[in-house]
């Protein structure tokens, strides 16, 4: 695994190396994506059946067996083993009452002259949710996409999910039971993208579409994006630990693991001021490796994308970590509550030795939809914020429009828009 | 102008496609944007001084000679007529005094086991704000641009605008001055885009691009989308007015001219019970539309995109505005907080007959730059909330980590990530 350290002459660079990744602008994915999306939007049903009965296998002949029913999803929660049930259970609740607090209310002022101004708060009609299958089925997204959504008041969640060779995940089936998803169909990639965009005989078409997916979801995502909103352009999963050297080494080995067996070009960075320290988790790491299932993939995200990486303090890492701006953040410290002030970018902040990035993946209670690939500048975990939107409300008094009147058709005129001047001026009484 | 009435029988088929409208993604203009946006990645300044020759017909040679100091900014605003200057300050107050109540506040609870969760709330870096040049210049757009960054506490406000043949505008300078932008270069089109996403020598990379702009700027946008936030594509402006037949119709007629001067692509619909009424405003359009400055674009507009509708009664007009997701509604009733409630899709309500649109425009208070081409079904005004992001905030107890590593070590073996699952096991005690 890669050894950096910041007092290196050309840290900056190898850093900026390290970070360097583009997102879903592959001009050939583009192309195809293009060419699925208009066909999909020309013939509908049919053009969809056909992509899923050749990319994924399945044998299906007709939209409507690919539609699972409420009953199927229920039968599958109901199948669970207890401990599943009870768990998927718990965390939905859990990620329910977090995202409680993030509902957005209207509000509004009268000023002076008797003006109301104000933003009225409304949920969105429909939305369409993305599940990836493939090459690891995750009932946990279900979770995160459609109980923000649920929260919002959306009176429509239709998720997507392929299943390769049909095989169907019962544990993303009873996620989608228990999150409230209204209907749920068995199609992915860029057809099912262009389904819950444009809608089909079958599939209604939605409002949004979040959730992430592949390079090909990802470009058909960017594609759609205006016809419909669209939650961000995932990337890989980026997890980066600052630890101060106190938290068990294997931990953190783990912690890195965890990301790092999503993909193999998952990034998964260590900043530690200990060199020692570092150097026992690289001990951990080949320890641990042979062990897990998934070795291989996690071998090769570690070799090509992660680091180990030598700083000079904790307030050092803090700023690396702004601009690495992760995804995940662990800080793994004995006194967080020193350095939280000066973390100004990251999708989630997972804090002291006892919160596992996997604890706010599964059921912390926040979303595990959140910004890759530096985009936490700018962007937020996905929330109910997401799943709302707002009005601007106006109500100009008669008094009001005397005075606002006269400064909007002063630059009105200073604009050339006479037209906006005139309409201003006509509600003028002299 | 083209008149509907609800009642035909493919009425429906026929606001479709007066609304139809593909948003930038001319195939031309996507490779040419592609084109200079890889340039200025690699060339940087020059490459932008070469491209804001050519198309804006500057003789600058250098960047420098391209950037606005803040003392010119300062002489715009004193060089201005008080009437103006007054008027300037006057609207960038209700501005800023509206926007103040968007702000977002970070929030957090403890749940039963001492686990903190919550929400962290910061402002972006750096933005960049886009303001047209061109066709007309618009000193509104940058107080509405430009107050709810500084409003969110963004440190740095970076300010494009094109100045064709180098002609400045003093009223888009002093706005600036009065909006408290940082810094501000005269560019325009992909090529400012290009700058303000890759940065150049001179102009800074920022973390989001705000701000509408043409065909070229909306599809530089979209490109650089994932690389910088984006607010939104912005397609040509729109007026929907709902009308009981109690408004002057002159005003009415007025109300959608100050829509259609915009652009020939424009949109302007007006949507009322009364068929007599609907005649008044159509013998308003023709008396008032020869004394207007723009009329052959309020002309092109109206007779290409415009529409008198003829509705059954005031609750399908907002069944009809709710298909529709305006960018601008206007209520022009005598009883708003009748109808108001069944009003979900619009990026701003303009209520009563005294509210025009142009009043929201400039000073009204509430943010012009508005959700187009019925992306009001998801999306919102420009707000002080895109210039702030959220980052998730989970701080596990000892206690909290023993009962949600269960929870998550269950699910996380339900979909096969070992090390996610055994991440959250070494947390636990037995």
């Amino acid at each position: 695994m890669r050894r950096l350290d910041s007092r290196s002459a050309d840290f900056q660079s190898q850093l900026a190396a390290l970070l360097a990744f583009e997102t879903s602008q592959d001009p050939d994915v583009d192309a195809r994506v293009a060419a699925i999306l208009d066909d999909v939007k020309a013939r509908g049903d049919t053009a969809v059946v056909e992509y899923t009965q050749r990319f994924d296998g399945v044998a299906a002949q007709t939209m409507a067996g690919l539609e699972l029913t409420q009953a199927e999803l229920k039968a599958a929660f109901e199948r669970l083993p207890d401990v599943q049930r009870d768990a998927l259970v718990a965390a939905a609740e859990r990620v329910r009452k977090y995202h409680e607090h993030q509902k957005m209310a209207s509000w509004q002022y009268t000023d002076e002259d008797g003006t109301v101004l104000g933003q009225q708060v409304t949920a969105l009609d429909r939305v369409g949710i993305y599940v990836p299958g493939g090459k690891a089925s995750y009932p946990s997204s279900v979770l995160m996409n459609a109980i923000p959504a649920h929260v919002a008041g959306v009176a429509e969640i239709i998720m997507v999910v392929p299943t390769p060779r049909g095989e169907r995940n019962d544990l993303v089936l009873a996620a989608a039971f228990v999150a409230g998803v209204s209907r749920a169909f068995c199609i992915g990639g860029a057809q099912a993208v262009g389904a819950l965009a444009f809608g089909t005989q079958t599939v209604p078409a939605v409002d949004k579409i979040t959730g992430p997916g592949n390079a090909y979801v990802a470009a058909a995502k960017r594609r759609v994006f205006g016809i419909v909103g669209i939650d961000m352009v995932a990337g890989p999963s980026e997890i980066l630990v600052i630890c101060d050297g106190t938290t068990d080494p294997d931990w953190i080995a783990m912690d890195l693991f965890s990301q790092a067996e999503h993909d193999e070009i998952a990034q998964a960075i260590l900043l530690c001021p200990d060199e020692n320290f570092i150097g026992q988790v690289a001990a951990s790491i080949e320890k641990l490796l042979p062990s897990m299932p998934r070795q291989e993939i996690i071998r090769a995200s570690l070799t090509d994308r992660g680091a180990l990486i030598t700083v000079k303090d904790l307030h050092e890492a803090c700023k690396i970590a702004n601009y690495i701006a992760p995804e995940h953040l662990e800080l793994s410290i004995a006194t967080p509550e020193v350095y939280l002030p000066e973390l100004h970018h990251a999708g989630a902040i997972f804090i002291g030795k006892f919160t596992s990035e996997s604890l706010g993946d599964y059921c912390a209670g926040p979303n595990h939809v959140l910004p890759t690939a530096r985009t936490a500048r700018f962007a937020s975990p996905l929330g109910v914020y997401d799943f709302q939107k707002r009005t601007s409300i106006i109500q100009v008094s008669e008094a009001g429009s005397q005075k606002l009147g006269r400064i909007a058709s002063t630059l009105a005129h200073g604009e050339g828009l006479t037209a906006h001047a005139r309409s201003a001026e006509y509600r003028l009484k002299d």
